[in-house]
């Protein structure tokens, strides 16, 4: 199934389902006819065209990687955000209003154990905002997307590609593939791929064979020059590629059988945010009854 | 004064006077030839081609950010390392072998307070790295820069700015200006300009009436989309930009004299690392007998 979140500049959504294909093609026209502008950002660069504004976000507490991304050539500047955490929600509201952006989408990768998503308290703040995660996560949000699904904001747009293995309803969100996206491409992994590693197995339905397949297939499978942007790092590192993790990743350059032993040998502690930050993610971290699964 | 250190692949100097001219437009000559290629890397971009590989990592304690820099592109892979932290030596080498790259210089942008360097360490560790520093901040270094002086590194280059006043002998480094160097422009702007703050003025020679000057005058006056890569951040931005910076930085969008009041009356705690890191980054960040200012 392939279907299309896609930014409405006129009117805010509450379903997927309620996008015509007709309004997608008209909102691609209009936005290709913009002149490309020079913006004061962080770009990467689409041939000629440099219109991804990027901006890469840390809270120290959880070594969280929140990332802020926007289509800094449309008229109306409109932005995601990528696992945003309830600690440091002034201050990338507070960019984005620096930026003039327009937020639309603050997205889960997954149900985070590690620490409360900012998504419910963003949406208190800037109510046209919808709150995204996968269907499978059985989390609560304003949109539940799909393997396959794109996620649109102006003529950029994420790619929705399922990796299980982490939790049972881990996403990687992927930069479009087409001649006017980001070159090279960036994947926006959670905690499925890490830099030289990957998140644990062993709570939220995690599956070692399941996570395994999950980044060979549908991470490795990307061109090497894909970056890869994780959720965490605990060591600086602050983006790999999928050429390097290819060739690198500590635990999943092994064969199956080996990488589910490392995994099951781990002996990490009991996460010590877990029974406080899943509840509350299940529900964008926080109780929000004009919250609900609307797909 | 202008003068170039650029990257020799036959033999290492330890002196940029024993640099010809005529040496200087060979090498230039033969890497023009090299055809671009694809490289698994963090690029910024440069109309059609990507050479340059930038890597931005972070050593927690001090909140210290570290940036790698090569030329993808150059057969020989120079890369230079600017504020290198002693704890993270192992893990900034161990990065630079994985990406293939030929470390040449491990540079500071000055003589930090908050953490000993890595550049001494480095030295150690790879024999043919050049450490640097500004000639302004009395420091012991393999090559002691001065305003104008080009750090050359394959095709590309960093050029020194002299920004005085959080310590005397602080310099930004700043991508090169011409048709084959990054787009846009990058400011490694060490501690004299922060994101939305700056550096304190109060030890080793500083002087907020200079800090301001500095700023204004070597900073604000690049083009606004230069991104400004800081030496710090406490608060989990991890770039900004010149434009940005000129409209939002909460001391250096004022007057000058409003500047200097605010600078006065920080009431900063006595800095907690500074009588061990001063001295040790005096020399590299340890007493090394084979460093010794050679300009």
């Amino acid at each position: 199934m392939l279907r299309s979140l896609f930014f409405n500049p006129v009117s805010s959504f509450s379903s997927v389902s309620q996008l015509g294909f007709s309004r997608f093609l008209i909102f691609n026209e209009i936005t290709a006819r913009k002149s490309r502008m020079g913006t004061s950002c962080y770009t990467t660069s689409s041939g000629q065209t440099a219109r991804l504004l990027f901006r890469q976000l840390f809270e120290k507490e959880s070594s969280t990687y929140t990332y802020l991304l926007a289509d800094a050539s449309h008229p109306q500047k409109p932005a995601v955000l990528i696992d945003p955490v309830d600690k440091t929600v002034e201050r990338d509201l507070a960019l984005i209003k620096d930026l003039g952006l327009n937020l639309i989408y603050a997205m889960n990768t997954h149900v985070h154990a590690d620490h409360v998503t900012g998504t419910g308290l963003i949406k208190t703040k800037v109510p046209d905002v919808k709150s995204v995660i996968s269907r499978a996560s059985n989390g609560k949000a304003d949109c539940l997307v799909e393997p396959g699904d794109k996620i649109i904001f102006g003529d950029l747009f994420l790619e929705v590609r399922s990796t299980p293995g982490h939790t049972l309803g881990c996403v990687t969100y992927v930069t479009g593939d087409g001649p006017n996206q980001p070159q090279p491409r960036m994947a926006f992994t959670g905690d499925a791929l890490l830099i030289r590693g990957c998140g644990r197995t062993d709570f939220q339905g995690g599956s070692s064979v399941q996570l395994y397949k999950s980044v060979h297939s549908q991470i490795f499978t990307l061109p090497k020059d894909t970056l890869v942007c994780p959720a965490h790092d605990y060591k600086g590192f602050t983006v790999s590629t999928v050429g390097e993790e290819m060739q690198y990743n500590a635990r999943l350059t092994k064969d199956e059988e080996t990488f589910k032993k490392i995994m099951e040998n781990l002996n990490l502690p009991y996460p010590k945010m877990i029974d406080i930050a899943v509840p509350a993610n299940m529900v964008c971290g926080l109780q929000d009854p004009s919250v609900s699964a609307s797909i």
